[in-house]
């Protein structure tokens, strides 16, 4: 497998250093592994702080700016960062208004942010947390008891986020926060698996013929593998899987996130199937955002992320973001 | 080879379908495949027509709305819209301004707008042609005589449309998207080929332990193939590829763009080898952009764009954009 990286070891380490080049509103410390916005900490705002594993990309360290992020943790390809990371992050961001942990549920992130929310407290640090699990592919995988953190992170991000930038205190960006994720289900599946740096092959061997039905971000296996499927089946297929579950009443906010490696071309025309389907379900949509979020390197394939919203989710939803991965209205 | 499509026949309308679903500010014509700012004609302002074939996404289509292009022609994949998308599309934005025609130098796409001006022309509407043609690897190409246009398209379409924005008359906006072009080089290079949906198989044969050096968009031959390099020595091919070619005394913009399956993790620590070259060789750099811009389908790659930039450019580069590929200071 080829890869445009000089060696597995400096991957991270050398993203970092290209997005701090990219990115002057940020400040990419290197060494330690912390992307903060610069301007912080903000007097008086609560502060956001999420990491993962790096592959991921834009998630998380491309939504770090106004209206998401303060700051973000990467963890090796596929690895959660240390609680040291979290705990200098939390330090850097904080104004004394408190931070919010937002953290997907896999084992080894719930572990280290747990710990870190620890250290940061006996700094004096005022830490809540909240967990991001809305993947309804499987009740629980490889790495993770319960449901899998996916997709819905982004809308975690955005609307607390929003929420931080409009001075709500740390109870009620923590209580949006829960919200959103309860509100939110995701369903992903892979045609193509990934390739870690580190390993050199695929992930996980998928024949040629077939397609992985509610995978994982990391290549978890998912339901069921089947042979290859129209984009219509697997609109179908996803989308009944989240509204089966979630049951919405109100509008939707509708994410159609690619994983890395599939076209830009075919993720709107799955979009287009996901969108019918929808109508067909009778979800009222009332905002879409397609294209590649919460990626898994190179996997190919796609996913599926519904949140049900009220007029205050899709208010804070709308409110100006100006990160690398996500920007508008400023 | 497995695609998120129903069959390849409806690739291109379905896509237009998710675009029109995922895009409201956009009127996308799904039958005669025109893509156009929903406030279009703008009273007293040029309108900025390009297209090509798909599979290049987020151009051209996703570079439509205001600060950039008014209307886009999407063909076939790698295949050229015909004079007529082009036509019409030049009829709905046109405001009596005239038309500036952005065209990326293949036979077909160069042919087809030719005949589009005429036929504008036939019915009233003053139209300008500027021909992008920055890529530096090949003096002649498949589908090409002279230099391929790639990379530097979008460079041309951002700064042309905030003079278009401006209010600047035919002649000053035409003649700025000819210096920007003229100002601009290109270099791409691929590890994987793409594959179009109606082959179902990769468009060239590339060994596993492979490179091709200055590959084209649509995977054209390029200059070499050698064994596989790291991502510092194909920073260094790429980068004095382009600074030889371009010799820039003033700062530049550089596009550090990928190909499309190459994970944004890769494709930022490229940018870091990148930076590290530029420095090198003297280049001062004025901004920087790093993502899949200017795609190809899934290959996995990326391209190196320089454009040499004076405070005029600079400027208009800065200024507001809001499109769906290419968005900020609004």
């Amino acid at each position: 497998m080829k890869m445009l990286i000089n060696v597995p070891e400096t991957v991270v380490a050398d993203a970092l250093r290209g997005m701090a080049a990219a990115h002057p509103e940020l400040a990419v410390d290197v060494e330690n592994r912390v992307i903060v916005r610069r301007d912080a900490p903000v007097a008086g705002k609560v502060a956001l702080v999420s990491g993962g594993g790096s592959g991921h990309e834009p998630l998380h360290g491309g939504f770090v700016g106004p209206g998401m992020l303060s700051a973000a943790c990467p963890g090796e390809v596929f690895t959660s960062p240390v609680p040291d990371q979290m705990v200098r992050a939390a330090a850097a961001v904080d104004s004394g208004a408190g931070v919010l942990f937002i953290v997907k549920n896999y084992t080894g992130d719930v572990l280290n942010f747990d710990m870190a929310a620890e250290l940061a407290e006996d700094e004096g640090i005022q830490v809540a947390k909240v967990l991001v699990d809305d993947d309804v592919a499987v009740s629980d995988s490889l790495y993770t008891a319960g449901r899998r953190g996916t997709g819905a992170t982004l809308f975690v991000e955005k609307i607390a986020g929003a929420a931080a930038e409009e001075g709500r205190p740390l109870e009620q960006v923590e209580s949006l926060a829960r919200k959103v994720n309860e509100n939110s289900r995701s369903f992903g599946v892979a045609l193509d698996a990934c390739t870690t740096p580190a390993k050199g092959s695929p992930t996980f061997d998928l024949p040629a013929g077939e397609l992985e039905l509610g995978v994982g971000i990391h290549g978890e296996p998912g339901r069921e593998r089947r042979a290859m499927m129209t984009s219509r089946e697997i609109a179908d297929f996803a989308v009944d899987a989240v509204v089966d579950d979630l049951d919405p009443r109100n509008p939707v906010l509708v994410l159609v996130n690619g994983m890395g490696a599939t076209p830009l071309l075919e993720l709107y025309g799955f979009n287009a199937e996901v969108q019918r389907r929808l109508a067909e379900r009778g979800v009222p949509v009332a905002r879409v955002l397609v294209g590649n979020y919460v990626t898994s390197l190179d996997m190919a394939g796609a996913s599926v992320t519904l949140c049900q919203i009220d007029e205050e989710l899709l208010r804070l939803y709308d409110a100006p973001v100006r990160t690398p991965g996500l920007r508008w209205g400023v």
